[in-house]
Parts: structure tokens; C-alpha cells; sequence
């Protein structure tokens, strides 16, 4: 296992590669949009889309063919809390269920053309080896934060340096464009978690019923929160404290994906609350990745609003989801592939022939 | 031509055919539903989708494979106000974009998988025979409506029926869902007309900038409008009243497209204004429609609120689009596309060894 220290080096390097937007890029996307056969500005969001992949991949005309899903697992101490309404299990029974290609995930990644990456970032059970299964595993499982830091700061950096390296394994087999997922029982409490210590909000603004649980249950993944802020006193200027002391082995992971997207220049769309969590400890960290952020969708959870809002994104679709997996992502990115589609695609009133105005 | 007495024959007859959703198949897919690899109702709306879709198709294994979009081309005499930036030569000129492959809406359509017809319903000018032109030209243009009725009430029905005739000739082709669109230059002014005639409300809540005019423009289209109202009183209980004196051809061909893929049993996914006020139309004709309609986006223009909300149709996506053509329709397309797709092809707790709750 590497040190912290060494480990400090990869994730320092990759925020010091985090440049801008390419300007002459997006300058040169926004001229074709406006001589594309439509009514200037008519297309709305797919245009402003399109101008943003033109400038992260620094071309006037950029690819969204290779598609990739990080779907990243792990499991939370914070369960012994019962804060849901799903045994522990089911994390590890859904990791199987994605490599089979059953879940939520799969059909939706199938349908936008996407290939998805399970990861086990810190499943709490031994999976059995499949060569569908990136291991990534930095514990078994969190601590209960309830009870005092989810994780170490080494953990909580190895987790993001782990996304970071199934990143970089991916981009090497080819990816124009990247979406983030998560699974984990419980995880929505350390989201809800770090969103407070990181926005400063009131934990019941943050917290949601996740999966769906009832009002005893609310009231304790409440409670749990609250505790766990207060045991923990993370330091909000700090987001690896934030992640170690309340955060997730999946949402280091995500951080990660995210961090290193931004780094070589490839679009994240961002999932719901989790990536959400794990996108507010990247942007903390290094604030020019915002950039780099695509808001797939708005997650039902009431935190994911105000995460998105304190990065000033603003989501795609809005149709009601609360799964994870990277499922809100794997429909948004199908929306980009559209919107740089007709950038490419689309003639030019010069070409088609037709007027431009009277 | 036909008269007015044998058209109203297969109107008539559409109108009756149109029946309820399939209680039996929506109680399956529901069912199915809940037994899905995830939180009962996470998936939001595409879970609605999904039983809806199985509700119109009579299945619990609604598919959603064959896509058409049905794009309706029509001039409108109302141009003469000054109520367009652009020149009405634009729509022939944006027929031809179509047929060559060039416009927002065939790359929309590629993406989706979806196969585009053509319809002129009413260009002005003379199109260049090609294949890919179904004509069905009710008129060159429909006449000013500040100075009378835009058609005859023959008209308006003929234009209904002929897109009917289009949808039954599409759908021996193969079809699972529909779509709608348009094209004609200073078709937001009838529809808005439409609009404020079938709603009751006044003109400038629902008058927009449509491919986005200056004041000048904005206030000669507001005062048509009101004009036109005034001249041509249309009847707001009789729909065909409201689309003969006030509508396009382009929108009764749409509004015909609507019916009956509502009494054949196949879903239409609506796109923007000019569809919202088709849909108006045929829903004001006959309620039961709406059952089997899909409202694919938001369009910016500020009548389309207003008409999915009377029509008690809440917007798959919002994107800040305006093109028409049916763009919108075509993104809309592919979330309904996955939603059954998930429906069909997730495995179910038990398949998947999945541990249900605590």
C-alpha cells in the first residue's frame, strides 16, 4: 500500500493539471451554432452543451461516441444505525447484479451505447473474483461515523487516488465522455453528511428518505447525521477531512473519477445525491473541475438540489429518479450525445440553401 | 377531393374508436414493476412511462422499437402582418433541408433511431417531387387570418383527415410510437391563436417570440392575433371552428396524426408549441386522447405551458428549446424508449438474488 505521502503526490499532480475551458474552441462551436439551419439560440441547453464539450476536449467539433459509466460500490459502518431499508447485503448482491448485467444500470447504459466499470471501492463482503469487477477495495466496509471517522485521511485519499486510476485505465482503452454512479446500502447518509459540512445547511435541509424509508427510520438517519457531524467536526475548508470523517469509500472513488475527468480534459456527468456529495468534495478541492461537470439529472433527494445549486450546475432532466447507480448520468449523456450530434451534424444555411432572415 | 360530408365520415369514425388505457396491462406492468431490481419507485417517471405505455399498447411488455416523427410543413397568410424574422420562402427551403438529412431534426432522429416523414400540408410554394415529400397539400397557404377565416371549415377537416391518412400509411410500416412536429414560417401566431381561443386566456399570455423576433415584430403579432380573434369569433367549444379560422393546415394534420395514433393505440410524443396547440385541438374533439399523448419537452414559448397544463400533460424534459420540427419530441422519444427498455429488461429480486427489505 502506498503512503500518504505518495499517494498526496498523484492527487496533487492531477489537480495541478486541472486547466480552463479552451476559449478559441468554444468561440469557434458558438460561430457554427449560429450558422446552423435554426433559429439562433433555438436549440436551448443542447447548443450551451455543445459549446462546453467543444471547449473540455478543445475542438470546435468534439466526440461523444466512447462512453463509459463508473459505477462504484461500498458499504457504511452507519448501517448499524438502521438508517435503511435495506439489509447491508444487497450492496454486494447488486454488484453481482450489475456484472450480470441486470440492473437499472445496465439496460439504461445498453440503451445510451455507454460500457459500465463496476467498482468494488469497499463492498463490507469478499465478492467473488470476476473479471467484471474492477477491486479497488480500501476497507470493508466504512466505520460507523456515528462512532467517530468513517475512515483515515490515507483512506479517504487512496479512495480518490483508486478513481482516479480506473480513470486513467479506462481513458486508455478510449472514452470521449464519463458518468459517474454509485451502490451502497446507507449511502445516502454520508452524502447527506458531508453535503451539510460542506454547504453549512441544516442537516434535516439535506436529508432525504433514500430508498424510501419510513418516519422511525427518517428520524434516525437524522439523528445519525447530526451525531456524526458533531463527533466528527469536520472542517469545511477541507474536503478530504469532510470525506475521511463522514464521507465513503464509493464517494472517494467518485471524487476521484471526477478529478481525474477534468484533468485530461473529458466531460463527468454526474449522477444524483452521492455524485453529487463526491462532486462538492472535488469542487472544494480544486474549484476549476466545475467546469468540467455535466448535471445529469435532479434527484428527488432535497440535498442534491443544493449541492447542485453551491456548484452552480444546473441538471438536465428532472423526471423523479432517486436510484443511483449512475442511472439520471446514463440518460443525461444520451441528451449530450444528441446535443454535439447536431453541432456536427446539422447543415449550414449556406449549405441547405436557406435564408437567414428577411 | 372529398367532401365535407365523406370527410367527416372518417373523422367520425376515428373519434370513435379511441378507447381507454388497458387497465389489466398497467396492473402487470405495475406489478412488474415493484418486483425490479430497486427501490419501488425510484425510477420516477420512467416507471410511469412504462405503465402507461403498456396501458396504450395493451401489454405488460409495451415496445417501443419502430419510432416515427411526423414533421407537417404548412404556410401560413399571416406572414403579411410582419409577424416572422424570417421569409416565408424559409419553409419550402427547410422541406428540402429535410429531405436532404441537414436539419436539427434528422440528427435528433438518428440519435433516437426514428425514421422522419415529411409532410407538406400546405407549403406555399410549388416542392420539387421527391420521395421524401408526402403531399398532402390542403392549400398553398392558408389565407391572412386577420382578414377571415385562415380555411375553410373543408379545410380544417381535410387537414385533420390527411394526417390521419399519413399515420395509417406509416403504421403498416411498422410503428410503436409517434411523434409530432412542424415546420412553417409564423406558425407560432395561429398556434397562439389556438392557444388563447381553446384556453380563454388573453393573447399575451400565450404570444411568444418564436424564432425570436424584436418588439416591432412581437407587438404587430400580438395585435394579429387579437385581430384575428376578434374578426373570426371562433367558437371555443368546436375545435374544428377554432382550427378553420384561426389554425394551419399543418396544424390539423397534426392534430390528425394525434387521433389516431390514439385510436390505433400508439403513443405520440408531442413536441412544442405547434404540437401542444395541435393536441388542444384534438383533445378538445375528443378528451380521451390525452390518455395516450406524451408531452416530449418545455418549449420557452410561453403558450406551451399553458396548453399541456390544461391539458393536465406535465413535460418529460426542459431544455429551453424552440425549434419545433419536432426536436423536442425526438429527445423525449428516447426517455420513453428506456423506460419501457428498463421495464423489459431488468432482472426482478428473486431472478437476481436480491434481497428484498430488512
Amino acid at each position: 500500500m502506498p503512503t500518504v505521502e505518495s499517494a498526496m503526490h498523484k492527487l496533487d499532480e492531477t489537480r495541478r493539471r486541472i486547466g480552463a475551458l479552451d476559449e478559441a474552441a468554444m468561440s469557434a462551436a458558438k460561430e457554427r451554432q449560429a450558422a446552423l439551419t435554426k433559429p439562433p439560440g433555438s436549440l436551448g441547453r443542447l447548443e450551451e452543451l455543445s459549446i462546453q464539450m467543444a471547449g473540455i476536449q478543445g475542438t470546435a467539433r468534439p466526440a461523444v461516441s466512447a462512453k463509459v459509466i463508473f459505477t462504484m460500490a461500498g458499504d457504511h459502518g452507519v448501517v448499524q444505525e438502521g438508517v435503511s431499508a435495506y439489509p447491508q447485503a444487497v450492496t454486494a448482491q447488486m454488484v453481482r447484479n450489475f456484472v450480470r448485467g441486470g440492473a437499472a444500470i445496465n439496460v439504461l447504459a445498453r440503451h445510451a451505447g455507454a460500457r459500465v466499470v463496476v467498482v468494488d471501492m469497499g463492498v463490507a463482503a469478499d465478492l467473488e473474483p470476476d473479471p467484471g469487477i474492477v477491486v479497488q477495495k480500501i476497507g470493508r466496509g466504512t466505520r460507523n461515523l456515528v462512532q467517530g471517522p468513517a475512515m483515515s485521511r490515507d483512506e479517504a485519499i487512496r479512495s480518490i487516488e483508486a478513481g482516479m486510476g480506473v480513470f486513467e485505465a479506462e481513458l486508455a482503452k478510449g472514452m470521449d465522455i464519463a458518468a459517474t454512479g454509485d451502490m451502497g446500502i446507507g449511502n445516502t447518509t454520508p452524502s447527506a453528511a458531508v453535503t451539510a459540512a460542506l454547504t453549512g445547511l441544516p442537516v434535516e435541509t439535506v436529508t432525504g428518505r433514500g430508498t424510501g424509508i419510513d418516519d422511525a427510520r427518517f428520524a434516525a438517519k437524522v439523528r445519525a447525521i447530526a451525531e456524526g457531524l458533531a463527533v466528527n467536526r469536520p472542517d469545511p475548508t477541507d474536503s478530504l477531512d469532510v470525506l475521511a470523517k463522514v464521507g465513503g469509500f464509493e464517494i472517494g472513488g467518485i471524487a476521484g473519477v471526477i478529478l481525474a475527468g477534468a484533468a485530461h480534459r473529458v466531460a463527468v456527468v454526474i449522477d444524483g445525491f452521492v455524485s453529487g456529495a463526491a462532486a462538492l468534495v472535488a469542487t472544494v478541492l480544486e474549484p476549476r473541475v466545475r467546469q468540467f461537470l455535466i448535471a445529469g439529472h435532479m434527484s428527488t433527494e432535497p440535498g442534491h438540489r443544493v449541492a447542485l445549486e453551491q456548484m452552480g450546475l444546473t441538471p438536465l432532466l428532472d423526471l423523479g429518479m432517486r436510484l443511483g447507480e449512475g442511472t439520471g448520468a446514463a440518460l443525461a449523456m444520451g441528451i449530450v450525445e444528441a446535443a454535439v450530434g447536431a453541432l456536427n451534424g446539422m447543415a449550414t444555411f449556406s449549405e441547405a440553401g436557406v435564408s437567414e432572415t428577411l
